[in-house]
């Protein structure tokens, strides 16, 4: 029997039943055998030797490919559990896999589990391996349950897979479910082995919690240590390390996943933001409202939350009687019913309604990731409900707002996304040509009234109106929506919203739903980032750290400023333990306190203080009341340099 | 057949089999026949002509008893149901009852229901049918079902009512169920119809909402004067009426009975407190935190909740994966998950961690009302960890916190009552006989050094500790618990809470229970009937109203300064409509705004206003300088007169 096997380039060649991928590079040239690592078989990657027996679409993969890569870290997994096999024959081996970045393989051994102090050990292991080669079996089904029955994991594995396997061997250790390795094990050079976090079988929580052990591997030792440069990086901006070593906050999921604990230092963060954001927001016009987390079911299948998006919802309660209260998963049924509360006039309009609003939303527990995504969170959330022709103003009066805010925060990197609806697909969309059209001119018109750089996207609106986000980048690069400035033609219609205008007559409102710094949890996780834990003067739990050289002799005296600075709002704590000077102005560095002072005899004598930044090696002296004043200001100024102020910042437009 | 009866004196008589109350009394003397209104048989109240066929305890009841305005009330309830019948014969009827302060009755008509306009003309025709006598009639099931057969909701009644029912017949019109009704109607004289209000068939909101109509009744005049006058002071008083016409917050039940949505200004009113209890507790030590409201039901069976406070909990979600969450009905098991974050040394105690948590409780629909009884509720809450040695120190320290609070709010009319366990039943308690005689000796020892006075009451303590409740005094002079300290030795030992001690050994902390101002949802309540909606300046939603006498000639000048205030931090609105003067005043006034401030062409000439403050008929003329610097300080001290500061309430002890 022949098979039909068509190449990229669309030509079509017959095989032998059984040919592998190796057979057919060979077929084309020799060096192309030689070069050949993998193929992709109708776009699934298949090992250099795994039996073709159909036709499809064939292409042959060299180390220049990118899917080479993860046939290399196939090969990295297998290697790793060979390593883990010869050095801990009594681990029973789960599933491994390569990554986006690397690879893992999952371990369980009763009592004691592999941890970091045994990955050098594997991790030698692995290279003297490497120099070994692999040998391909197709097993059948009844061979390989032979072959693993000492392996209840890779039983259950088995009991998937179907009837045979291809399985690869190397001395006297057998695995399968790599799918495709390389072949030549010497091309796993540039590797290494990473950490070793818990992770439940198949991602469940109700099985058993494995050792998850990770590793990554490249072709080029440059990208190996790019990638190490990477890691570190990451490491030092991400926001749970930072969190667990600044005592920020915790979760655990034993209590409940994606559900954080603020400590008292990251609830102060969190405190300070929300004050500055209720007031900035009332001082632009808003009215802040507090409404339950908590609505009859109903509510939510008026405003369409339970048709079109349920599966992010939490399971509603019966409360008996008939009724089902649900956790909402959006706040914008919530201030329509302050809007419905009265009957409204044209003369109220636009009608702003903000609140810190707590909301709820299914995630798998494997997508939770500290402060990122949590499935309780409270959202800097607001609705403006406006006549029409009052839409393009308002536009411009929140997009002004979170400029500000922006600039405050010193946020800076950030770009303008104008999402219309797909012109070639308009039944998906709320069905309203005239609107949809006057709309995405009106929010064009402001950007260019505004004289802001914009990208369009098509087909990239909400299926209610146009909007506008707006996209900042993480500290590691990543593109993040912080903001959104969302017209709804459809929520007014649902709930039939009017208010009487000018004409004595009954209309529909539109309304905006904005968010100008998103969720506490989500904000709070991307400045920890950019910012590395070092949070300005005006956010830092602690803002001062007091240390007197001696406490025996300056103790009082620090314990007096210390009371002075509280008097005068500023959050300073002080360091009277008997320890070395040194030891305690590294603590206040490492918990990156914005200023360590220090308080000596002579500092004692001129009433004044020896002040070092933090991040700065230098220390200057200072009268205390001139460092006070100065605190205060940095503090009033959003510790901006006071080059830039809001008042600019909105005077721009 | 001869049945026995005893007497209240304890003589027991025979009687034949069917006698009445009536025939009773009369067998007594005659004067007494005369004077008997009702019966009670068995503690039941029965009517004069009900026949009495089993032994039992019988007391016969006249005009001076207690219970004889049951029998008037129950007797208004029939008259009010028969005026209806003549009014409206097409109303159905529900049933009908007596209550503490009236009576009531239920009543149901498609499409046009009864409102409080039909009052007047029914209460005329009560008392022209008062004027006839009922007839009582024994009816069977069969002739019962026969007479109220157009009547379902009877027809439903009577299901539930057995085999024979006592009737009441007034010329063509017969009803049920009233039980027992004075034996002359003449009686019922000195009554008033009241209100109209929906009320749930049987009390479930899954059943049709009839409309129930109120009315009450009083053998004296002077009585339903002084009912009238009781009822007009409650409502002045009441916060679901002062919350309605202030636009501070509303209920309803149809998106979720119990879970209150605050408008701007009942916002405004919770943001000042909750900022104010906030700072005075981080100035007293606390750390404050944030913590989920939902957690892995297991903590509540850790906690102790689930086994005993279950039925007050909401039902936990099944999250899948064998994953169970629940709403928290209280935020202590949350507060030690912040405190078993850490390894806790005996220099850290006492730890004090505090919170604004939200909380949600079940409550029966029935049982809800405003902000008083809710189902979600935001607690001022505290829980301070200490070594027992510190125990009386700490409960001085929060002692004094209260009532430097509650000299902030004006709050003087309280007592403190100290709760015991009962020495006679100590095995219902937290099992350490030393814990409790030494921590009762140190809350009593407490209390007599601060030279305040108190109550004690053994049998009241919770059972996990003794504790201090301090009863307030609402407005309509019930008595509420406002504050609480409560030591608890249970939970430590639950959760195996620890510290380590000078000595190096772990040792169990005691933990203390405090609420301050209790709920945002009750406190709030208490203030708005206390003040009676007129908030003392520094709570007020809106602290100044500006009015120009002229909007053409000083409305630049109101909107200066309008803009002038709000920098000072003060919450100021305008009035520029083109209504006249005394108008806005009025309106002001009805709004209870603290100053109303008028600007004419005098004022604007000498930059000044003249300023009415709530309450008062005078105005006065101040510079604006002046007026500005008088409201900020006025907020800064909370409104109080200047002679008590915090300090000097503190410095009581």
């Amino acid at each position: 029997m022949a098979i039909a096997l068509t190449f990229p380039d669309g030509n079509v060649k017959n095989f032998d039943d059984g040919t592998t991928v190796l057979a057919v590079a060979q077929s084309i040239s020799v060096s192309l055998g030689k070069k050949a690592v993998a193929g992709l078989l109708d776009d699934t990657l298949i090992d250099i030797e795994a039996p073709i027996t159909h036709d499809g679409k064939i292409a042959i993969l060299t180390k220049d490919d990118d899917q080479a890569l993860t046939v290399l870290r196939q090969t990295g997994a297998f290697l790793l559990a060979a390593a883990i096999h010869a050095l801990h024959p009594d681990v029973q081996l789960g599933g491994g896999a390569a990554t986006d970045d690397g690879f893992y393989y999952d371990t369980d051994r009763q009592g004691s589990q592999l941890t970091v102090d045994q990955l050098p050990a594997l991790k030698a292991k692995m290279a003297e391996l490497a120099a070994g080669s692999a040998e391909r079996v197709v097993l059948s089904a009844a061979d390989a349950k032979a072959q693993f029955k000492a392996q209840p994991y890779k039983l259950k594995l088995l009991a998937q897979a179907g009837d045979a396997v291809l399985a690869f061997k190397l001395g006297d250790f057998v695995d399968f479910g790599e799918g495709a390795i390389l072949p030549s094990l010497k091309d796993v050079k540039h590797f290494d082995l990473l950490s070793v976090a818990g992770a439940y079988w198949e991602g469940k929580s109700s099985n058993p919690m494995l050792q998850r052990l990770y590793g990554t591997a490249y072709f080029k030792a440059a990208d190996l240590e790019q990638d190490a440069k990477d890691r570190q990086e990451a490491r030092e901006h991400d926001h749970r390390t930072i969190g667990r070593d600044l005592d920020l906050f915790f979760v655990d999921p034993k209590v409940g996943a994606g559900l954080p604990y603020w400590m008292p230092k990251g609830a102060t963060i969190r405190r300070v933001i929300e004050r500055y954001i209720i007031d900035k927001e009332l001082a632009d016009g808003y009215e802040h409202v507090y409404t339950p987390v908590l609505a009859n079911l109903d509510l939510y299948k008026t405003s369409g939350h339970w048709d079109h998006y349920r599966e992010d919802m939490f399971p509603p309660m019966d409360m008996g009687d008939g009724e089902m209260l649900e956790l909402r998963p959006m706040n914008c049924p919530s201030h329509i019913q302050i809007y419905k509360h009265h009957i409204r006039s044209y003369r109220e309009l636009p009608l702003r309604i903000a609140e810190l609003g707590m909301m709820h939303r299914y995630e798998k527990s494997g997508a939770l990731s500290g402060l990122q995504r949590v499935r309780e969170m409270t959202l800097n959330d607001g609705h403006t409900f406006v006549a029409l022709d009052q839409v393009q103003e308002e536009f411009k009066k929140i997009l002004r707002l979170i400029m500000d805010v922006y600039a405050d925060f010193n946020i800076s990197d950030y770009t303008f996304r104008l999402s219309y609806r797909d012109p070639k697909n308009t039944e998906k969309y709320f069905d309203d040509d005239e609107m949809w059209n006057r709309s995405q001119t009106m929010l064009k018109g402001a950007m260019d009234d505004l004289g802001l750089d914009y990208y369009e996207a098509e087909g990239e609106a909400a299926f209610y109106g146009p909007k506008l986000d707006i996209q900042t980048k993480t500290a590691l690069g990543n593109d993040e929506t912080m903001s959104t400035i969302q017209l709804d033609f459809m929520l007014p219609e649902r709930f039939e919203l009017t208010y009487v205008g000018k004409d004595g007559q009954e209309h529909r409102p539109v309304m905006i739903h904005r968010g100008i710094v998103g969720t506490m949890e989500r904000f709070i996780a991307y400045l920890t980032e950019i910012y590395k834990g070092a949070f300005p003067t005006w956010l830092a739990p602690t803002q001062a750290m007091l240390i007197p050289v001696n406490p025996d002799e300056q103790g009082d005296y620090v314990k007096e400023l210390h009371d002075k600075m509280l008097k005068a709002g500023l959050r300073v704590d002080m360091d009277l333990r008997n320890e070395k000077m040194g030891y305690k102005i590294r603590e206040a560095q490492t918990q990156k306190i914005p200023y360590t002072v220090v308080v000596g005899e002579a500092e004692r004598a001129n009433a004044g203080v020896s002040v070092r930044k933090y991040g700065e090696t230098h220390t200057e002296e200072e009268s205390t009341k001139m460092f006070i004043e100065s605190m205060q200001a940095e503090v009033k100024n959003y510790s901006r340099d006071g080059k830039t102020k809001p008042s600019d910042v909105a005077s721009q437009f």
